[in-house]
């Protein structure tokens, strides 16, 4: 029973990040277990205490903000026109697209730097205690709530609103390009103003999902920036806020990792694109032990016949 | 049942991070679970998912081993003497110390750089396959087997190798400083060589738990580091890599957390500290819901009512 309940959880946990939903959110604790300690006494999901309350979040993410800024801030001051990072629609199959930062009549398009919103720069932490408190799996209707109402609840990522004032002062524009609905464009924006990092605008500088026809791929968005800015730098929790295709086939967990690890990507971590560490949901979350791990990263010590597992399975 | 061993597997957890005990490693699994499915085919824990295996860990350590060489770098050209991060022993109370790059006899120490391993350097994925698959706590005899004998298993965290290369080739001494323990030296320095991060060499540019009485406290390595070298960077994935003051008090979660982004400690990160992301284990693995969430964070929807648990509560 306790084993079908957390292949349950796992279907929901899968279930829930398919990109065809929005962005969040797996719950990381049972649904239908039976609470003999308040919920609020329960330990919260080890995900959600990396991210939502340890020092070490805080400081990987106000030195990536830092990263960000400084690299954005420099190259805007170059002596040169700068290319653009990458910005789908791919030219070629596969590809990740190369625009110009040049516009059509010869002029230079503006600077500027695009980011994923949710674990980018909002923390989604009162919907995460919602998810954690109630057990309940995602339900589409009560993040539409949360996305809506928010705001003054959600607290920025540490870092994201001194890294946005800087891009701003240094004449940088800052654009948001979210997997939120375009139906709840005007809570998002209020949740973004909520914590210092607006102005947001929808259709001027805020672009959700539901503002083209590609779903939650970013692909066709980041395209439409790219038409009127020079973008310098992209930053986001997922793989799919930096380009669709590594997101092509979720299921090839191995072959997604060294993807990134490529050298043609490799060299854009940290050089234009600025990944927040989110380990409570994404697209990432997938795979059993044996896909985890490849055979040649498997360990067991001397005496492994001594495992509870191991001693099951081999009765 | 299903409550009571949830109840276990969190004092395992937090058992297994106490810093008396090495630095790895907490379960993420139950004990004693009945499986129905070969271990190999159950889901993996989140957070191994996210650190093994996801595009997104490998982003994030190779854009923050990337700023870390950089910085270095940078520093070490500078025409001028650099101020030393700190590197305790406190000279205040819960200060971080304030050591100098000018030696006694007026000449300038080396430059050096300092990091943490597990993690930091090493991808402890061999170990963390066996905690997985077998189910077991954390049981030191075969975390010292692992640290033993992971040579050739354990992978290096994506970027560790180029930027520790570039840190040599720039004249920057890489110096290890672990809680592994002393006992495993050979262990340690052999797996470090064979990813290709070496050379390390017990007392001489690698320092471990044992080489002094303070346990697993780095505050007293730091310092006795800091008497022979000019320490421009610092790097671990615990707060306790960079200064024992953090984790004077882990129970103090908010607080803990509250400090690092405080502007002394805040500047830093990014700017000499640089924090790889580890969701699997460490210090921050405490807490419950209500700890985690502090009440200006807790949000519920509208029709909160009718969650299960909430539903339970009330009966």
């Amino acid at each position: 029973m306790m084993r079908s309940l957390l292949v349950t959880v796992a279907a929901l946990a899968l279930s829930a990040c398919a990109t065809t939903v929005a962005e969040p959110v797996a719950p990381q604790v049972a649904a239908d277990v039976p609470p003999s300690l308040p919920a609020g006494e329960r330990a919260a999901p080890d995900g959600m205490r990396w991210l939502y309350a340890s020092g070490e979040a805080a400081g990987a993410s106000i030195q990536t903000w830092r990263q960000l800024a400084d690299y954005a801030i420099a190259v805007s001051r170059q002596r040169k026109v700068p290319q653009s990072v990458p910005m789908g629609l791919p030219d070629v199959q596969g590809g990740i697209g190369t625009p110009s930062c040049v516009a059509a009549d010869g002029t230079m398009k503006p600077f500027a730097a695009v980011f994923d919103v949710d674990e980018t720069v909002l923390l989604n932490n009162g919907y995460e205690y919602w998810a954690a408190y109630s057990g309940k799996p995602f339900v589409p209707e009560e993040w539409a709530q949360w996305a809506d109402g928010g705001a003054g609840i959600a607290a920025p990522v540490p870092g994201a609103v001194t890294g946005l004032r800087r891009l701003r002062e240094a004449g940088i524009t800052v654009i948001f390009n979210t997997n939120r609905n375009s139906e709840n464009a005007a809570g998002t924006a209020a949740a973004i103003e909520a914590v210092g990092a607006g102005p947001a605008v929808h259709l001027d500088n805020l672009f959700l999902r539901g503002d083209d026809a590609m779903g939650s791929r970013k692909d066709g968005r980041r395209a439409t920036i790219a038409e009127r800015f020079c973008v310098i730098a992209l930053a986001g929790d997922n793989l799919g806020d930096f380009a669709d295709v590594f997101n092509a086939d979720e299921d090839a967990i191995q072959a997604r990792r060294a993807m990134v690890a490529r050298g043609e990507y490799a060299q854009l971590w940290g050089n234009g694109w600025f990944l927040m560490p989110n380990p409570v949901y994404g697209a990432w979350q997938k795979g059993s032990l044996d896909e985890v791990f490849p055979p040649e990263t498997r360990w067991m010590p001397s005496d492994a016949s001594t495992a509870p597992n191991i001693m099951n399975e081999s009765e």
